[in-house]
């Protein structure tokens, strides 16, 4: 989700507030991928990142989770417009949509991170999957079940399965493949080695 | 690897300068746990968490970086004995092994920390994925290779997406899974759904 889809939900800001939002969420994803601990993290260390007050940021913000939740948010690439033409292309889309966020180095530096505290920090990042991961997971479900639906993949497939099978490569990929950018055609090899085991 | 097999390769240690070994270890894994960055973990304050004075460890490591490669590897479970009866048999063997680890809390923060710090510390992560991970990959694709020479394989198969399907389901389960310990039926439905689609 991007930093004004994310702000759409608010009262329109003028010009000059969004450009402080845009400092202060990028202040608070370089504090992080300098190896600031969300315990570290504190509204005073970010105010002084981003060159603005703190009252600033509370004008926001009404706390310290809330900030790091949109500002991870702002990671994840958009959610793409699906073809709809088949199981196939519709998975290419998502898959392609992950393969893109992966190349961008801070971000991936930052989420590691942050997914390192998910342990300590149960609350702020089940706040992150649910607004940022579980918008894309029901996207899969959703062409995979509209796949068994349609005969185009096999009436007693395993959802859960298929989708660990999908995104898991992937995330392989990203975590232990070789460094650098993921090839262009990881998507389609990752969908049509899995789907060859859930067609009909 | 055990701190034992670990241990093999140098000088046999007394049961004291074992028992030691062990304490530096743990110390090193609890102050990872706690929070502490590779940047911040000093042999003092590793030598004061373990009771033993700082030349203990300098008798057995030379570096921080040496005891951390060890530390983290001695999270890992021991490669299992493979049955060798089938390509599925030996697959779930691998798998069982992945998910015994990943019951372990402690041992998964510690791995989520350690591998949050790989974009800094790359020849550290490279020497531990070397030491814990490579040996699991090599078997896997070895197991596999064996696959589509027996025929259990389709002869066209590309073996790393099929390494990539199966390990990745895996961390997927891992990481984006119900929490909580991994199901024990999960190595052999993994293992069953990636097969669908690698059979001739």
């Amino acid at each position: 989700m991007s930093i004004q889809e994310s702000a759409s939900a608010r009262p329109a800001g003028r010009p000059r507030s969004e450009k402080a939002e845009k400092a202060i969420i990028e202040a608070t994803l370089d504090l992080i991928a300098e190896g600031m601990g969300v315990s570290e993290l504190t509204i005073e260390a970010i105010a002084s990142k981003a060159g603005v007050g703190k009252t600033t940021i509370y004008r926001r913000w009404s706390n310290k989770e809330d900030l790091i939740v949109d500002a991870l948010a702002t990671l994840r690439a958009p959610m793409p417009k699906l073809p709809g033409t088949s199981v196939r292309d519709d998975l290419i889309s998502l898959l392609e949509a992950m393969r893109r966020e992966s190349g961008d180095t801070r971000g991936r530096c930052v989420m590691n991170i942050a997914m390192s505290e998910a342990d300590r920090y149960p609350r702020l990042m089940e706040r992150f999957l649910k607004r940022a991961v579980e918008p894309r997971r029901q996207a899969m479900r959703a062409v995979i079940e509209r796949g068994v639906t349609t005969g185009e993949l096999k009436p007693e497939l395993d959802v859960d399965m298929g989708m660990a099978l999908i995104s898991g490569a992937m995330l392989w990929h990203t975590k232990w493949g070789p460094a650098g950018d993921l090839p262009s055609d990881l998507p389609q090899r990752v969908v049509d080695a899995a789907l060859a085991g859930m067609a009909p």
